[in-house]
């Protein structure tokens, strides 16, 4: 569905984000990866458009949490949808190119922790309804992303799932370790994150990663339907169910907090130095063959 | 199965309840909604029949606890099926046209709760097994008695399931919150309370909303060989086994109580209020359109 | 697959465990149950060959216990899968030969446990991945050795899973009350332990019981592909996303041990005697038709 030539609004985000002028400094240097549509007050898609492989970087984060921000904070707001807008990516893995600094370096965020995986549980536990809908490639924080949204839906031909991290010597860091055994049970969560290979939508839908997976000519109609129903619902009878299912099913923040930092430091061990630079060589973050085929790329890697 | 037409014995609950004279008088002033079907001294079958759809209000509420009292009582009983007899309706919605107070004024059960959550916490928490029987709607207190049950078989065809409050600006009340996502992991939890939709019999099995949705010619059989073979097993072992699965998947009752604290602030609400009367005007709790299409109707309804 | 006709290396367990005098002086007075066959350093097979029926039995638990301190203490290793060598049987119930004295005078494992249940929980904490192929019965022990697993897959044909223990007055002892409920929630749980029924493979991975069932053509080769991919994997990015998963996902030591406890209690029961001697006349740990067909001849028993 392409929302500009269906004449509807494209709006970037409106609404102070407490902390503007850090985002504002640096979107000055980056291009901008993600978009806000407002289809109605109460019913937002935020669109992910960094192609050509929706790659995510520490240049992405303050991007993202204007719009968690946002969320957070506008009064209508009901429910959000998560889309991609570059083909066959809806969200992939970590940028690797810039400096680990610049990740490690960037303020916590409101709740102590890291701002990315901090962005994700702020997203569990905002008052509005979150949907990630899923079509192409959902890899590490793609993937990290969509378990934090309230529900997830994807296209059974087209979407590809996976944590891969452990295929490149790395420990996953935005929360899978702790969302996917709550989600699944520990047997198929352990399958995902230690056989670390991509999971297609029927998969995906038998091992309860995504809600459902959905024929990809009806994808786009029954998100929206199902968008557009919840917009028509009270937003405090919506929060305070809501709070009462996180009670019960989310993770702790220090659960989080120690899957970032078990992340931080395998990214520095030889062995993930290893791994990452021969997926480089390969052709990582740059050959749509590689991005598109990280699994089984990560099992042709020589050990070091 | 028609029991009477098979010549079964019917009885009415035999054993003296602990508050026994607060159930008659209430009983006295309410046509009995709920009949006790003991098929051997080991496997009891409650039929809720209060046509024509099976509203659970607070003049239920005695009836049931008799029910529940006479359950964790009896010293031979060992499962229990929850049927219905009214066609096309399990268990639906509490009923709105009693004032609040009668449902607030009841006194606490023996947990310390309000009795309705009460009923279903000890239902969890019997030493005998308890079987959901779904047949048609199993809406509101009816899906939330289904999910305090140990087991829930549904119709293939005939099954719906819902926790439709969030589509009337309430926060459902008895323990939904806190028990779908226990059992089906927060996703599909939070797609069934915030949706607030009708489900199927063959996607209720598909998100574990029931153990097995069943052809609608078999769910009989397919039950009644279920509840025959643990009657034929020890109640000790039964009871032992059981009460250790509670401790690993139940929730706490303090978690249960915040549930229906919220439902009580919830109904008092304007937006609730409003949205209730256009339900009510449109044929709630009267025309069969209505209460047989709830998941439909929510979702037309203005906003105050 | 036979390993020996393809000519690949088998070997017994090399490596010193930490009992090994003890595993000894046991393995001295009983035939060889288990065999550990290493298809590469990091990838071995731990087969269960204890014809007719690999039954479990106290004279079973030092040779697992050598074979768990292995897994744990082999710094190359990075998966293992559990095979059987029985037709028809992967692993099954405990074995009601010995005096009960055999099983409850062993000392405790490393844990504090049991050595029953301290094997399993140690299975489920190794810093090494843990995959059950399961092609015949998985019943009681087989069961809980499965559930332990990180993984399980199941022949679609030829697996039959199954908590028998109720069925013959028992309650299970292998932590199954603390295990399937996390896995599959508490409805399909109850139902497998209290309704103590033989499971096929379908309905494994319907329930969620095993993470999918394969054709019996195929299960051999996925599961030996998965295991290869494992093994091209960083060990210590295994064992460190392993742990943060085993904290999300795994019962604590004390649960596990108040189910061994009831295990005890429960056997030492004249109804489980009375129970188990029916059986034994049936012709339990020597009937290939008992022991094929366990659910069935659960149901057939005489109430003491």
């Amino acid at each position: 569905m392409n929302y500009e030539a269906a004449g509807l609004a494209v709006e970037t985000t409106g609404s102070p984000p407490q902390n503007a002028l850090h985002v504002e400094s640096q979107q000055a240097s980056s291009a901008r990866q993600i978009r806000v549509e407002r289809h109605t007050p109460a019913y937002w898609r935020v669109i992910f458009d960094n192609p050509p492989f929706n790659i995510f970087g520490p240049e992405t984060i303050p991007q993202l949490d204007a719009v968690v921000t946002a969320i957070e904070n506008d009064p209508e707001l009901k429910v959000v949808v998560f889309d991609s807008a570059v083909p066959g990516f809806f969200l992939t893995h970590y940028n690797f190119t810039p400096p680990l600094s610049a990740s490690t370096s960037l303020p916590s965020g409101p709740t102590g922790l890291h701002p990315l995986p901090d962005m994700l549980v702020r997203i569990s536990r905002a008052p509005v309804v979150s949907i990630a809908m899923i079509r192409g490639r959902a890899t590490g924080v793609g993937s990290e992303l969509a378990l934090a949204s309230d529900m997830r839906f994807a296209s059974r031909e087209r979407a590809i799932l996976s944590q891969w991290e452990v295929g490149a010597a790395l420990v996953p860091g935005g929360g899978p370790m702790a969302r996917l055994p709550r989600l699944m049970g520990r047997g198929r969560a352990l399958e995902i994150l230690l056989g670390a290979d991509d999971i297609g939508g029927e998969l995906a839908e038998r091992y309860g990663y995504v809600n459902r997976a959905l024929p990809e000519d009806e994808l786009d109609a029954f998100v929206d339907v199902l968008a557009m129903r919840i917009a028509t619902f009270d937003r405090q009878a919506i929060a305070d169910t809501k709070r009462l299912v996180d009670f019960a099913s989310l993770p702790s923040d220090p659960e989080i907090a120690i899957g970032w930092d078990a992340f931080i430091t395998s990214v520095q061990r030889p062995e993930a130095q290893f791994r990452i630079k021969q997926l480089m060589e390969l052709g990582l973050q740059t050959s749509g063959e590689i991005e598109g085929r990280l699994g089984h790329y990560t099992e042709t890697l020589g050990q070091g």
